[in-house]
């Protein structure tokens, strides 16, 4: 493989290199990658802003996710926060921290995900900064949206009598997370042995290279639906519920039999002993939506099979509850992910 | 000294803890911190993005630079890029990588200069993440302003025969950290030794604690004047000319004893055996402004003390010069700040 070292193009060069392709899909994009500042032009509509960084050794692993799928999804996890307002996303600003570890090659890589995520969401990337890190590679991604004004849903607008519903299905990234740190430990035990990742390719794939959930906000659109609160899924069905209950001041029930889970992620729990309820419960990085919506607006939820209603919303004295499968009544509580617990 | 983990507030109670003071200043500030997303609308202006990632060992040295300090610096360096696009900060972002050898009081005096900066600024903090780090403070900031549709200046747009300007001087935040760096040396050999920084009390505040050039800006909206291009000049005087020349397509003739530099840069720099012009071309980390304009508003210029006329642009053919106070002509050549450069 060949290796350019990226002190050699300096930093200017360097993202020269980096942004000499693109190409702006957005007629809200009036200025690019290569002054102080970027300019957008919303025409009306209001902006919207998400911020997120990741830290390598802490959001993810390099040994076993390619640099493609982790520029991919370093895009996806902000325009999720974009769609989980209700809006579209338009463009992106991202900063990295790199160490001279990294040649230009891999760095390619890296922005060939970027992009990749770019194209597929019809997003332009507008900006960013580059420097040097000392250690790791440090991701910060910035993404900014529209939406018509006073259209964004907020989390803390939802009504008593809501239906609680998401989409897709959830639990399957964390057991994704689970194999692959399995694998891990195999491969550094005994690097001969070669992992066998055929059987849990869904749930790898949920984990290395999610997507957004653009179809499900254009759904609405099309349909005129307006939710009356929603987020999206990142730290666990649990912890997202319990959001949305204290910033609306409600209670809520939850049926675990109406829980979305892939029948793929349903084999891989019982290969790892695991309860698949509690991965979609506490297991996190699905980057689904949650939201909440009127019980009026049932018929038209239903035409769209990516979307499942799984409880609904009550007064708070009722507290935060989840019915399981056997009939039994429990308080929901947060064990997602916590990026300052010592694990 | 009191001493707070961060791990028993949690991510959420840590985010509660430092934002649950926050005041909006601007209209344009639709919905702030504690959503999946910030909400902006600019009523008819056009939005402008800037982005920064600055990292410990690589940026800034915590060994000598005040946490109040950084977090005001931090917001300065992000809201210098709008204004050199001739737009007004109006909100920013901020996510933080934090390792646990911060406490909880650190991080309230890094947040009491980015507050500081934000209210002196008229700027609202409206979004962010923060997450553990392994190692070394983390800080990446998301500056959005607005400017009047199309009144940005960019640094494509420069004329032949405009004057090049810059505002205050220059210089100095390189001698700040020249001898910041000599007395951390001098304190890890002999820790008894107590600096004596009052001699260079302006050049470490201009390192320590850089302003944003605000005033510029509100002088041309007043003064009905516009740059035909603009940047800021962080990186150094002559990388910055390179800049506007190279994406103007220009030349230019810059006379070094128009470089408008501090008395007490003079004095550090002669204490230093150290060229105050050479530190003015090559230092970096000033944030004035650096802009050209029309030979027409050279009478409106003149009213303001903090402007400079330090040159003229010229045709592409007649190259960058500096013509020296002894009347000798040199090329203007690249010594910046280089991020990826092998000191």
């Amino acid at each position: 493989m060949e290796r350019t070292e990226i002190s050699s193009l300096g930093e200017f060069g360097l993202i020269d290199h980096l942004t000499k392709n693109i190409e702006h899909q957005n007629a809200s994009t009036i200025l690019g990658v290569g002054d102080d500042a970027a300019v957008i032009d919303h025409f009306g509509k209001q902006t919207v802003v998400t911020t997120d960084l990741l830290i390598e050794g802490v959001h993810f692993d390099l040994m076993y996710t390619p640099l493609k799928h982790l520029g991919y999804k370093s895009v996806i996890v902000n325009l999720s926060d974009i769609y989980a307002m209700n809006a579209v996303p338009t463009q992106i600003t991202i900063a990295l921290g790199i160490s001279n570890r990294f040649s230009l090659e891999a760095l390619d890589e890296f922005y060939e995900g970027v992009y990749a995520a770019c194209n597929k969401y019809g997003v332009d990337l507008i900006g960013g900064d580059t420097a040097s890190s000392q250690k790791g590679f440090i991701i910060s991604i910035t993404a900014i949206g529209e939406v018509a004004p006073d259209k964004f849903v907020k989390r803390t607008t939802a009504k008593k009598g809501d239906l609680l519903c998401c989409s897709g299905d959830l639990g399957a990234a964390y057991l994704g997370l689970v194999f692959l740190e399995r694998e891990k430990k195999i491969f550094l035990e005994s690097p001969a042995v070669k992992p066998d990742l055929e059987g849990e390719k869904y749930v790898i794939g949920r984990l290395l290279k999610p997507e957004a959930r653009k179809d499900i906000v254009e759904f609405f659109e099309t349909n005129e639906l307006m939710p009356t609160s929603m987020m999206d899924i990142s730290d666990g069905l649990s912890s997202e519920i319990l959001h949305i209950c204290k910033d609306s001041e409600l209670g809520c029930v939850l049926y675990e039999e109406k829980i979305p889970i892939a029948e793929e992620t349903r084999s891989a729990a019982f290969k790892f002993e695991l309860d698949p309820t509690a991965c979609a419960l506490s297991g996190g990085e699905d980057y689904e939506l949650l939201f909440t919506i009127s019980q009026e607006d049932h018929d038209k939820l239903v035409l769209n099979e990516h979307i499942s209603v799984i409880g609904y919303m009550t007064e708070p004295e009722k507290g935060k509850k989840i019915i399981t499968k056997g009939g039994s009544t429990f308080d929901i509580t947060a064990q997602g992910w916590n990026a300052f617990s010592s694990k």
